[in-house]
């Protein structure tokens, strides 16, 4: 059997990631150490329990995990080959292919690296915002190349599993397209759409209402960070958005056409439904009860207080403020079959309930 | 001065919007009549306090309020002006010039007809749903053309003040630019990246979150309502298409070059600054607080309870569960300056917080 051994670790940037990586390798047992161009980041990460600044022998170290930004993803794997020739290295960009290529081109033995991808936080956020539980239950992809070895692609399942998170593997460029179609596309559709909003008359904005906010909140991302993710990634991108540039290219030729409009239409609820449910499960068609808030200290916490006494399964709640009195609504998003009695429960407990 | 009398008056249509409208005229006391195809549907709105089934003497009728499918709007306003000769008539329809061209080509006088778009509800929904406060605060557009009489508009700005909306007069064609872009135009993009789902394997799905479900949530709205919509207002649409689509397809040419994805990326951040905040405010930046739900009984309503204790306003709550384990997160939008305050009060509450 293949002894898997982590000890001693080095996270090489200490932002929420990678503090968080080193806080779960540190709760299992392992000696993680911490370096950070910021040394003020790893200093918090340290004092946050994520593990020491002190300095490792380099010989010692088994594992590497790169989480620095996008763009330095390449040069640090690249540095940790040489620097620590019996270490396994991981990263844990969002973006897999470019940065092998990067690699490959050096003629570097890539044989101890092999990339990772665990899907939550941002690498906006520092470390003051890691937590060691940050992966568990959240899906982590491990992108092993051809010249992966055995022992590098156990270590990497190693550090996911350890961390709590679901494993998936993928080759790197199929992890790419995949988080291309499911996450940069999106992103880069929401700008569009916003983007487009400049455009207009101040006064055909006051017209905007939740379906404008929902299609354009993600595109209020930071910039800077997601040019370093789209630019990774723009080959696979260009592919994706040329085929949505050709269906969009249909639909305003067939823009007069209502049947051609509603099977678009119909084409676009039934992608909705592919998307899987939160809980890995399939998608549930879910109801929305809607309750008004009463403008009273404490209401929202009495109204939660009779949600959760009704007894059913919350998936999901919104504040809806009316645009200028102080009051709201509570949307809470139930399965179909919860909405009735959420209902009638809220309407005998003396709650005003609409449901659209 | 002149006499602005809306009694008796006939909405017909009692759907959610329809059914609403009556019940606020019910309220202010104008006597109201109900008519609809579905008879049914004018008994449940009669029951609910928004008028009566009983006929109405047709010379008598003063107003005249059509809250129709789209579709049937034009013809119900026509027969509307021979049938009620003495009354104003407007339409609920959220597309209007569409509505005038075709009753202009009936060569009917307009002097009578003057058109609204009360900005609230959706014409999927029943009576039952039905409030006489939906349109309080609410943005109601009225559209005079060329040819209304002076009564007529101050009769259907009667109506949308009883109702309590707020007032914004456009002419239609403006109208229909207006909320295509901001409504239409948003549904359809949704709806195309939703439907580009369909092509991709199930894996890759696997690896959506929350950013793909806000962008694609409008697009499960009910094809065959948005069909007649998006029908109705297709060369307004037409035009807005395009230029998403040269946008786009701006953006394909330039995916390899980072400083023109970095600008496209800022162009949208901007874009979303530029939507009115939801009480008619400058759009403010918020902050998320994310406080972990304890898996036990009414641990929802004991953190509203605390978070409520903190003092901070609260502008929007969303539910994060976790993928498999039965584990939630809150997620608290405040104000920047809110943020603070609120993650070191529930820290002390012993609340298990992060803030990305």
């Amino acid at each position: 059997m293949i002894e898997v051994s982590l000890s001693p670790a080095l996270v090489i940037g200490t932002g929420l990631v990678g503090a968080s990586v080193a806080m779960a390798l540190t709760r299992a047992g392992v000696e993680v150490h911490l370096e950070d161009k910021r040394r003020s980041h790893a200093l918090v990460a340290a004092s946050r329990g994520a593990g020491t600044v002190e300095p490792v022998d380099a010989d010692a170290v088994r594992l590497v995990v790169v989480a620095t930004p996008p763009q330095a993803l390449s040069g640090v794997i690249f540095e940790a080959l040489q620097r620590f020739p019996n270490a396994t290295i991981t990263d844990v960009g969002s973006v897999k292919g470019v940065v092998l290529a990067a690699l490959r081109a050096t003629g570097a033995d890539l044989a101890r690296y092999c990339g990772s991808h665990p899907m939550a936080g941002s690498a906006k956020d520092g470390p003051i915002t890691a937590r060691a539980d940050l992966f568990e239950d959240r899906t982590w992809v491990i992108t092993p190349h051809d010249t992966s070895a055995a022992q590098s692609v156990l270590v990497v399942r190693k550090v996911a599993e350890l961390c709590g998170a679901r494993l998936t593997t993928m080759a790197a460029q199929h992890h790419d397209e995949a988080v291309g179609q499911v996450s940069h596309v999106p992103q880069l559709m929401s700008a569009l759409v916003a983007g487009g909003l400049l455009d207009l008359p101040a006064e055909h904005l006051t017209l905007a209402g939740q379906g404008l906010r929902d299609v354009t909140r993600i595109a209020g991302g930071d910039p800077k960070l997601w040019r370093q993710i789209i630019s990774a990634n723009h080959r696979a991108l260009r592919i994706e958005l040329q085929e949505l540039h050709a269906d969009l290219g249909k639909l305003i030729e067939a823009i007069d056409d209502p049947d051609a409009v509603e099977a678009f239409l119909d084409r676009g609820r039934t992608g909705t439904r592919a998307i899987p449910g939160k809980h890995g499960s399939l998608p549930a068609d879910w109801a929305e009860v809607v309750i008004e808030i009463p403008d009273a200290p404490g209401s929202l916490a009495r109204l939660f207080a009779d949600v959760e006494a009704a007894g059913v399964n919350v998936e999901d709640v919104t504040i809806d403020h009316d645009t200028q009195a102080e009051r709201g609504w509570l949307a809470v998003h139930v399965e179909a079959d919860a909405a009735e009695p959420l209902s009638a429960a809220m309407t005998a407990a003396g709650w005003n309930v609409r449901r659209p």
